[in-house]
């Protein structure tokens, strides 16, 4: 399906501030950007380089005044989510170098504490996909999603405790889970078609069968229309802006997906 | 100045064939993407990655029939280039480590063979940029610029020959000149500004006085529109496509790039 | 000073077992390796690998039964840490790329929730590395260094409750607290001369006036004698093993750093 | 098998000489390092860095006089050379991404120019691994290997020209024949066991079947006792030394290889 997703930010800024930004989908396995574009106001220099995680991230130091951004792009992805049922736990050994980081504990996911509760969640899965499948239903069917219940990040530990939580928190408890069990997991924000209430989305993908998969216990069914703009171990890598000096706040946070047509 | 840039590009396919292309243009150091749409057709699958150099590359099985990429941008970029007079030469053991290839000859700038010419263009220049405006002079007086004279890359040692060559022969005697005197140097290849006649475009960069420098000696001045697509040690790295199987060539290429007005 | 540093670890294995070693120093702009052995009984099939922070990790699958691995190396490391007292501070549109994911929260140090802490310990000091010799000097005065005192890793916040720790825990409390203030910094894990019980040692550096400096609370002075292992944004990326399946101790675990004459 | 492999390597210097050195063998999927010294005399500054193709480069400023270098190591590798007959040609669109630029002609493989001969080379093969075998024999019957017959690195169109040459030219006019075949191909430095006269010495590899094969149209059988030292599309990429300033000659040069007993 082709969607045309957009987000508009305005600051107000008191002193100059310097920004680090990641807003800018790419083009990947799972989606192909086809049109984009990325305004920023007033006109002021902006640099752009790759994460270590390979997000496009852009540095800038907004002036006073008003600060506003605006981006906007027409992206081809999947309508509904890839399955795989049975999908096999991918033993260490075979784990690509570059999976590994995923399955260490993070600032969000302190998977080193959470063996017992997963072993529990698990324990009638096939070891795979299957067991993320058991942390994603328990998700659904215990931590209550409860989108705008959180101003800021809180990790999976303490999500547990308040058995509730935005997308975001979810993500971290399941991530948390799969990395307790050896299952690499990582976080992803962006866009998804049809969210409610519409906002900046963030799940989570999980390595099993040899490929990430997506996984979301805020949404039933396996509905597509995900659009990734940052991956990382946890929400502390996939700021959509970081900003550093007193802290300011968006005036304007607008998001918006709708799906079009293409002649293709 | 903010320039608008298309290319537009044509194939009649009759076998399946695998293509890897460079046609999208990053935000980096001297140029700023505002907007951009990449357009394929028919409409398959298109996976990107980035390459050793950091471009951006497109890899796609065109199905027989015809096959059409449209590629726009609008970006900011320098309306002059940048000028350094008496920067100097950076002494090898100062050069930061990802710049070192640079100094390496390359398949089409086979910079071991033209120490004794560099020196002599040289002779009355300080170490550094003033060695390359030297060479970019030379090439500019000696190399007769002949836009559409060659059908395939050539070697620098061949220009030498020669006497003559399009844009991108030009840049690679200038870049084997530079690096036979230990300036790093590489091929850029992209679109410019009032392009006589416009097609794409090829120039080189050269690394003194701790960056890197734009020269181009198709163009007197100093006059600024340079838009980089692909950055490598020489043609071979920066093909806008790479195609394999049986050859076919474009039935239309067109380039366009015109400056437009932006309120900032 | 060159040093000799060596480590021996045996482990009495139940099951075949994966692991991922860091044990192999690397040189780099702090040390030379000039020696360097590493030896793995039995002697099974090892496959090495960069991580994303350069460090060089050993991928093995222990076989069941006594599994040893000893290291031992020759390094030149500096007698004296350098010191750069009123080195200001690098404002965030000047720091290097690589270096803005260690501003980042992490699993063991939560900066996100320091700021109070860290602004009230360095109200009197200039911006900088100043900054951080007063967060060195309030961990040495409040925090008791008790080296064997923790088992497994513990968060920053959890430390600062604790009001004492290991070494690791000390350098986990000093970097949130540098990153709360938008100073970049980072663990690093390796060897120590002098190190009073010996065993491997954990300090951290961090990012001022324009390049990496050691701290570290739990020694007094600034001599040097500094080897390191690897690099992380905490604990959690620097594992000097990582064992994945039941868990295994070390039934011998002996560190040795001493110091030799080169003839140069 | 176990080898011990060592290189002394001795200049006289008359002005201070930055160089870069690729001299440290890594452990990586094919061989196993378990011991290494690296020994500069006199004993000055020396900087390590990982270049784009994974290799190990030591950066020195040579004062004038005496300046050696001994490296040695203990290395595990293979007694026979793997072999996969019919193993199948990958298509373009199945390479990994980081293979593909061993697709590209480089400064000594100018792939472009040899589509013809290798066409007619391997008209009765299979494409794929059998395509290589056919290469590699051709290699052998056809250009004359005279050891120490080359000075300085020449290209696979002067080698075919000249129709002999040193190890070297044969792995160049080899990948280059590969790669007009659109099958990866990468030149290797390293020690070969038993090598007649022994020196340091350059081979292929070709990626058929989903993974790198080494080919040596050198030696006869397939005989292994293979170390590398650096990867790269072509000479160019792994100079074992590159000096920069007046030329330098070695004094000495000494290479030896030894099989040793290992407990295991």
């Amino acid at each position: 399906m082709w969607l045309r997703v957009s987000f508009d930010l305005v600051f107000d800024i008191e002193i100059p501030t310097p920004f680090i930004l990641m807003l800018r989908p790419r083009s990947g396995a799972q989606q192909w950007v086809a049109r984009e574009s990325y305004k920023i106001e007033p006109n002021i220099q902006a640099y752009e380089y790759t994460d270590a995680f390979g997000n496009l991230c852009q540095r800038v130091i907004a002036p006073s005044g008003l600060f506003s951004i605006q981006t906007e792009a027409e992206i081809k992805t999947a309508t509904y989510v890839d399955e795989a049922p049975d999908a096999p736990f991918v033993e260490i050994q075979n784990l690509p170098d570059t999976v590994l980081s995923y399955l260490l504990p993070s600032r969000f996911c302190e998977s080193d504490r959470f063996s017992d509760l997963a072993n529990a969640i698990t324990a009638n899965a096939l070891p795979g996909y299957n067991q993320v499948v058991a942390i994603e239903s328990w998700l659904c069917n215990t931590i209550s999603y409860i989108p705008g219940s959180s101003d800021y990040a809180i990790s999976a530990i303490e999500v547990n405790n308040k058995q509730c939580g935005v997308c975001r928190d979810l993500a971290h408890l399941g991530i948390a889970l799969c990395r307790s069990l050896s299952i690499p997991a990582r976080l992803v924000v962006g866009y998804l078609h049809n969210l409610e209430p519409m906002d900046m989305h963030a799940w989570f993908e999980a390595f099993v069968g040899g490929r990430w998969y997506i996984f979301d216990a805020t949404q039933s069914g396996k509905k597509g229309g995900y659009v990734s703009i940052g991956y990382g171990r946890d929400a502390a890598d996939v700021p959509l802006f970081n900003q550093y000096g007193p802290a300011v706040y968006p005036i304007k946070h607008l998001v918006k997906v709708e799906q079009i047509a293409k002649e293709n």
